[in-house]
């Protein structure tokens, strides 16, 4: 099943649908225990596909790949590097990733398997993570380098800049998210490429290590850290520049595709 | 002005209300250009009194009094350090703050003055600031310190279990948050007295560096640092314990007054 989030483009309501071949099918409570399909339809060119949920947190994983550790120059963690992204960050499929004007020179790329939590959760265990993970989707946790490893204390300014979290397009329920295709294009070069099953630490230890800390609820999105081949990591250094094209994909999810833009002030 | 968030004990609804010097006087949505009040009551004895906002954001700034910076080892920094704190660590006045089974040894207290965004903000100038704060409120930036500053990269787990974030009774507005006395008591003793006339980068300032970062939205929270006197700073160094009482007061805003328990699993 793939849940999307949808805005009508005649009427502006805010609707969740499955999202079949052909149309959008609306849909009652995503987190409901079950879902309910209204018996509405809507065209896919009568509505904007929105970010596929409206979290109210959204917390990140950091070198969480292997070979993501290895270049970065990091030893491998022996506990999950947790840090937070502000819901500011937040935007759908297609809209535009913008470079903050307050730092615009080194904004890097980061594919990642983003879980979508499906009901509150606080001191679950792995084995009961499946329970409230509602699915999966595909998130770039994008990262202004030069705040996040140069200038702050913290990587928390690097990371929250509007734009800095393209979600989408759909939530894919029945996957097993430690065993999942992804890669991402800039300007149709590929520039990542693995496997979630490279990670460090897998969805459900991750589900339940941060419900141990946090009351984790239902749209709250975990994004899972990133494989290797991000720009900061590569000689000579990528960043994204004005008219830059992303596009990520994950198996059985779909694809994120997204414009480079300069801040205007 | 004092504008709380209250729970009416019989019925249930959540109001935002008038805080008068013996009864809650109902008002409607506390964000808009002119506050309206609705005529009904409320006494004291017939509401909780919860986290006196709903923000989508909590932001908060690291090493912003100089001798904080100084108990703490750490230079005087050139920009404001930012942080995010996550939703689920926000409880009102009275409840109580949770040692987390996962890390309750060196849970620690920082008394905050917290600023109240009033209206979406992006890209303004100190200047401007004023207009974009609705008014300010108390808040305890609690913090296990293991995670903060031994076991993790980031300070994020930390600062981001439940109940970290204990913040009320009200908003005040119409004060200047640049000149407040602050201060904080652990079982009667004054462990935190200082005035944010101390702090290194003032309430407007930091709404708007913070807006050149990401938008700030109506009722996100800004926490502005912690003046000296925290327990890890102390020789020796004193960390919450269950029983633990903990007293915060600003001037012109109030008093928040919570109780320290362990987390039962």
């Amino acid at each position: 099943m793939k849940i999307a989030r949808i805005q009508k483009i005649h009427g502006g309501s805010v609707l969740y649908a499955l999202l079949e071949d052909d149309r959008y099918m609306v849909i009652k409570d995503p987190f409901a225990e079950k879902i309910e399909i209204t018996g509405e339809e809507v065209a896919f060119d009568q509505a904007h596909l929105l970010a596929p949920v409206e979290p109210r947190q959204i917390i990140a994983i950091g070198v969480n790949y292997r070979e993501h550790a290895a270049e970065c120059g990091r030893p491998l963690p022996d506990a999950p590097v947790v840090f937070v992204k502000t819901l500011n960050t937040l935007i759908g499929s297609g809209e535009d990733i913008v470079l903050p004007a307050m730092a615009p020179d080194e904004v890097d790329f980061e594919a990642e398997l983003a879980i979508v939590v499906g009901k509150t959760a606080k001191n679950i265990t792995p084995e009961q993570a499946d329970d409230y993970i509602l699915g999966y989707t595909c998130a770039m946790d994008i990262s202004a380098r030069d705040c996040q490893l140069r200038l702050d204390m913290q990587w928390a300014r690097g990371k929250c800049f509007d734009t800095f979290c393209p979600a989408g397009p759909c939530i894919a329920t029945g996957l097993d998210g430690d065993n999942l295709g992804i890669s991402l294009k800039l300007n149709g070069e590929t520039m990542q490429d693995s496997n979630t099953s490279d990670m460090i630490f897998g969805c459900r230890y991750l589900v339940s290590y941060l419900s141990r800390c946090m009351t984790l609820m239902p749209g709250s999105m975990i994004l899972t850290g990133t494989p290797p081949g991000v720009g900061v990591g590569r000689e000579p250094k990528v960043f994204l520049r004005p008219g830059d094209k992303l596009e990520m994909q994950i198996e059985g999810i779909g694809r994120l595709e997204h414009r480079v833009t300069a801040e205007k002030i």
